[in-house]
């Protein structure tokens, strides 16, 4: 049992077994829905109570002025802010003369269904009116994994034990009344009124509505229609106004007698194209959806899921809760990316509107290694997102007096939002993880029409950055000054050693790739020149090292500041950036999350064991894990450094983020990055999969509470299957695919389809185990007896 | 000729002899009237044309929400705005049916002469209506220096040629329409009709308005009394409404006659006083100044600046322009501390809403060693206030997470108002320059009481804070990391050297003083462990120094950081930060004021001569001078290491900064810290006075271009006379004074009255003129050939 009250433990599937509306946000998006392009919030069929409501297109957003009270140059003016936009989800019900309210009457059963397989969330509830009246509902709703612009819904309502008349409304609406902020810097900024209506049309089964959004000008259409199932005599009409488009259906139903409701919704938008096409466009979309009929999205949807899971599912013996979070896990950040499609990878996908709604470093630092391996397609897309804004990310290098390009650090449409520089602009590292995600891409897939035409420029344009940013010192050292790495109780340091890391490898892919693709890199202004200076910086890169202590610093000097007074904070202090200035933060031995560590992961070449082990344990004492990014990091070099029992306890951490609303704001939407981190703690971690050089190494070894782990990477096209057990690894490839050559513990094995290599597991090097801040310790997890 | 096209040379005042409406905005600052707790704009009489209406009440502000497009802990929310009050200085005329306004008719003679003797403001003007009716005009203003409360006018009508009918028509007005701001951060930000009506008065020859700030809740009064003489006939009335008090004269004037009317304004404000005593206050003060009257008030003036001059004035041989301009500074700087009684003086005194009417740390770093010498009883007032925001300061440090007391970067009643931390709170160095001007003002007048009462605990608090923001490295080493230092081109930078420095004297300082006062500084807590422990953050401070190039640094690693291009950053690139971004001023060489360079001036003995040489030298390559409190400090260090033409050339710069408007921004008020630094260049810099270390030590050296050199300093109650010319120096001492020791290129000599001490000047070893950054050395002037 995972200890949300009604949430059951399943490998398959996530239960709610009794609604709790004190958690309603929090299940809106762990029961969201999506494909990448459109997201639709858990919430209920009837519309209220909702923590959140949430519907939103990928991409689409509103801009809002940025205030600062002391202004500065180069400070961005606009924000952009995704927006919750027209609802299709709404199916109200009116049972005799009451509305269908959980909040009133007598609920004797409610339960929630969201199955990774199917792809589908299921509903059921029975409830007595407050009159008396008793109905049973059950609605099931998916957004479409194969038609990107359709979500669709079957919904159907049976009375038990009297006859009712029921009135269905099944809506359009648009501009939905917001519930007020908190003041959680994390959460979203608010638009109000975001859309203004264009049209709106209502006719049979059909609705439509169009808007555009006030001030960035974007149309959104939204159009559905519907299928009903009932009793004779049951009736229909379609109305519509500037925000509400209704389909009402009334009918009697006697004991035994259902009404059944299907309504597929379509939607579009567009910055560029006009009303008339946009119009078209959603009305396309839904003569195709509707032509598919819910069935047979149902099917597609489960097709889709099945060729997912067969080349990407992950199966931990003995942990059936971590079993059952790594599939929760790999299902929301397959949703977030599987149709993204040149369009951003937001932090929380399409599940809520926290951070605005803006895409940061972490999609390609951590959603995107994950998907390299289980989903490659959408990491070529990702990406594509990335290389379209690089006018904008050009405009941005100019204005900060850099060559090439700065990607930044938080945004939806490619210009820079983050409206507080040293955590943002200075947050340079980005680039460097655009980068490496292009090299890990190219080396995992061998799509050489993707690293010629998209993967060749983004290296360049962020090498070009680095080479600018930094400066060689009169011994010829390169220092990038005045950074900040990811670690975000630290800023504006000089030489952050995960920066200078990342940009060492940086410069190095980029002046590889243009050589080895010299036409298109002169076309780019790449010269020979410009590649050795790349290459001189990496090879002078900083690297400060502390040798009294004998440990690599996070940045120049870190290891000398005054350690944190964690005696004196309290279990209530945390997270620290909520109750200390950062100010003291900064300057100051603490850290919010993985930095020097996670360096030791995606550059591990850089160090030596040894090197690994006594900077693992020296950051272990500092590290509090404020951010939902660090835990998995710490698993994966936890387990690397030896100290299974306490990375099995990360992965814990970052496998519950969301289930348990570790960080108290899932409610805002899901933590793709840590959900992918579950992943990345099992594969990286216990599995021991590292792909920096190029080559794909494999050093497995399991806690002791994890009897067997399985996981399948696809690699140059061949799907990898790796199961680990307590003294063993296995490698096998699926029939029909090329021999693959990786390392196990730094062993060269060619594995061939049909002839499976086992290795056994060298012993494992004991260290005494680190010590966390008091009280920051991660949660020692004992798995439940048995699988379900 | 000071090159403003209108103004002109004269020792003892400032004329300007035309009207140029273009530079009206800066005039009115130049002009502008105060005594440190009520300050008048130099705006004209009639109130139109004007650049910025001003009238402020010390310590009057308003309240307003300081936005924030991401929040972080402990950032202010609310900011203080200094705000325009009620105007008594308009008297509008109507010349026949015709109002007068300069920018209609024909202007034939227009004259303004502030006489820094008197303290009074003249205005003369000849004009012809466009009806072709010839008048001339004559006003004369005061802020009374004695009558804190009270600022009056004698204004004064005749006609030239023809008889004509006129209106006076004598305002308070209140809520004037301001102009729009441009955007400029160091500008004010404009508060919207500040002012609620509490009552209006108008009765005989009397006004009064009273009305209270909307969000800040401060009562404010004005009041006016008039007299009137005119030729028989002339007639007045009084009315008044909610934020217009008014009283009109009319009568008809034949050539020859005269109508003169005699205005006396008082004004009063309170926080905690109900409306009647605020009224019966600021009726008070109208009596008293009403019957002293005009003369009365106009000889007092004079009798305090003869006082004031006798002890302070500035004698400068060679160049009548600096003669001019040091006393424009000295009356500039009086006016703003003179009678600002335990209120700040704001970076802009009363001249101007410039910076929102804050009080930054350079009332402690630049105005009040100036003020110490010359009029100390307005430092202790200054101190006082500081002390009186104890309270504040000690909330801001326990949220900060600090001991002791925190004084904020900026504001007017105490509470931190910078919006932005890393040029705000992590400028500690505040606390420094209070505790230094604690240390000067003492040692300068041996006012034990205010030892005891005042400055002990100023010291105790800062050196607390001192004591718990640093931290002790494993080899005893105290280091202060994470602040930023006067340079506002670095932030946030681990052991600025000047901060170190500075911290090291407020902490030494502190535990004298605790020892001297053994009692009270029990009462304050203090025992022999924590001035021990003071002693010990002292001893142990690290001054940056680098070994390869032997200069020290600003900050831990700030010589090995990239050189600003300054190749490519054209003269339009200047002011930098309204330029480049923090991000990449911050991480290089480029340095925007006088950071080591005013270390070396204030704690001039941790260093040696050879020292101060070679660090003046490599950091004159890379200060810009983008701020009006560099010059003044490069003018110091030049002359103290024998570069007294570059001397020269910065007294030049810091003399003539609002004269000539270097900054462009002499519109929004005087700088008031770079006035006092025209003093600290001549008798700092040429006169070599230090009093670091408790003793006065002088090193004098004359530049080419200025032939003698006298100023007065008032010590331990006496007043020396310092006299340099080409060889040798005179120092010596008012009868009756006590006989005084100091030092003379570090030998000491004791003057006593009546008997001066006469020594030579030595040698003056030679050294090569260092560089400044390309078109950044300051402008070179040559002086006029001889004084007026």
């Amino acid at each position: 049992m995972i200890t949300h009250p009604a949430f059951s433990c399943a490998p398959w599937n996530l239960t709610e077994t009794e609604l709790n509306l004190d958690v309603l946000p929090q299940s809106e998006s762990v029961f969201a829905l999506s494909n990448g392009h459109v997201g639709w919030r858990g919430n209920l069929d009837e519309g209220e109570p909702h923590g959140l409501p949430g519907t939103y297109l990928n991409g689409l957003h509103e801009l809002r002025r940025l205030p600062y009270a002391e202004a500065g140059y180069g400070y961005p003016e606009s924000g952009q802010s995704v927006i919750n936009v027209t609802n299709g989800k709404v199916l109200r019900l009116l049972v005799d003369d009451e509305p269908f309210d959980l909040r009133y009457g007598q609920l004797h059963h409610h339960e929630r269904v969201l199955d990774f397989r199917t792809g589908l969330l299921h509903r059921t509830a029975e409830w007595t009116s407050p009159a008396g009246r008793r109905v049973r509902l059950r609605s099931t709703r998916l957004v479409s994994l194969t038609q990107r612009a359709i979500a669709a819904l079957r919904w159907e309502i049976e009375p038990v034990d009297e006859p009712v008349q029921v009135v269905v409304q099944s809506e359009l609406i648009a501009n939905e009344q917001m519930p007020g902020g908190e003041g959680d810097p994390r959460a979203a900024s608010s638009v109000d009124d975001p859309l203004e209506s264009q049209e709106h049309h209502a006719d049979g089964t059909s609705l439509r509505l169009i808007h555009r959004t006030r001030h960035s000008g974007l149309l959104v259409a939204a159009a559905a229609g519907h299928r009903v199932q009932g009793p004779t005599g049951t009736q229909t009409h379609a109305d519509s106004s500037a925000d509400l488009a209704r389909f009402t259906v009334v009918g009697r139903l006697e004991p035994g007698q259902r009404l059944c409701v299907d309504k597929t919704v379509a939607y579009g938008w567009s910055g560029a194209r006009s009303r008339p096409a946009v119009r078209d466009q959603v009305d396309a979309a839904l003569a195709a959806g509707e032509r598919t009929g819910w069935q047979g999205l149902v099917d597609e949807q489960r097709a889709y899921l099945d060729d997912f899971w067969d080349r990407s599912d992950v199966e931990v013996e003995g942990d059936p809760e971590v079993q059952q979070a790594v599939r929760f896990a790999l299902f929301h950040v397959l949703q977030a990316g599987a149709r993204a499609e040149e369009r951003a990878i937001a932090a929380k996908g399409l599940t809520g509107s926290g951070y605005d709604g803006h895409s940061f470093w972490d999609t390609e630092g951590f959603v995107l290694p994950m998907l390299t391996y289980t989903a490659p397609l959408t990491v070529a897309h990702a990406l594509r997102w990335r290389h379209s804004t690089l006018p904008a990310a050009r405009d941005r290098a100019r204005q900060l007096g850099l060559r090439g390009a700065t990607f930044p650090w938080r945004t939806i449409a490619g210009e820079e939002c983050s409206a507080y520089w040293p955590a943002g602009t200075a947050a340079f590292h980005i680039n460097a993880a655009v980068a490496d995600a292009v090299i890990r891409y190219t080396h995992a897939t061998g799509d050489t029409a993707f690293e010629r035409d998209i993967g060749l420029e983004l290296l360049v344009e962020t090498a070009r950055m680095w080479a600018s940013l930094g400066h060689h010192d009169h011994d010829g050292v390169f220092h990038i000054d005045g950074v900040t790495g990811p670690d975000e109780y630290s800023a504006v340091c000089d030489d952050n050693t995960y920066t200078n890391l990342m940009a060492q490898a940086n410069l190095r892919a980029a002046a590889d790739c243009a050589e080895h693709h010299q036409e298109i890199a002169r076309g780019l202004g790449v010269d020979h020149d410009e590649t050795e200076q790349w290459r001189a910086a990496a090879d002078g890169m900083a690297v400060p090292y502390d040798k009294r202590l004998e440990v690599h610093e996070q940045a120049v000097g870190y290891t000398g500041h005054a350690e944190w007074d964690f005696d004196n904070t309290g279990p209530d202090d945390y997270p620290l950036m909520l109750h200390y200035p950062y100010f003291d933060l900064y300057r100051k031995q603490v850290i919010k999350q993985a930095d020097l560590v996670l360096a030791m992961f995606v550059r591990g070449e850089a160090f030596t064991a040894e090197q690994k082990a006594r900077n693992f344990e020296y950051y272990e004492r500092i590290t509090v894990r404020d951010s939902s990014l660090s835990a998995c990091c710490q698993a994966v070099l936890a387990a690397e450094t030896g100290h299974l029992g306490l990375a099995y306890d990360y992965l814990g951490e970052a496998a519950t983020m969301d289930l348990l609303d570790l960080e108290h704001n899932t409610r805002d939407g899901l933590h793709i990055a840590s959900l992918a981190g579950t992943w990345i703690a099992l594969v990286s971690g216990f599995g021991g999969m590292r792909s920096d050089g190029g080559e794909l190494r494999f050093a497995p070894r399991l806690p002791p509470e994890i009897t067997r782990l399985a996981f399948r990477v696809t690699v140059l096209g061949s799907r990898l299957h790796v199961e680990v057990t307590r003294n063993e690894a296995r490698y096998s490839l699926d029939d029909g695919d090329d021999s693959l050559t990786v390392r196990h513990f730094g062993r060269r094995l060619t594995v061939a389809p049909g002839r499976p290599a086992v290795r056994t597991l060298p012993d494992l090097p004991l260290r005494p185990a680190p010590q966390q801040p008091p009280g920051r310790a991660p949660h020692h997890r004992t798995p439940a007896v048995k699988d379900d």
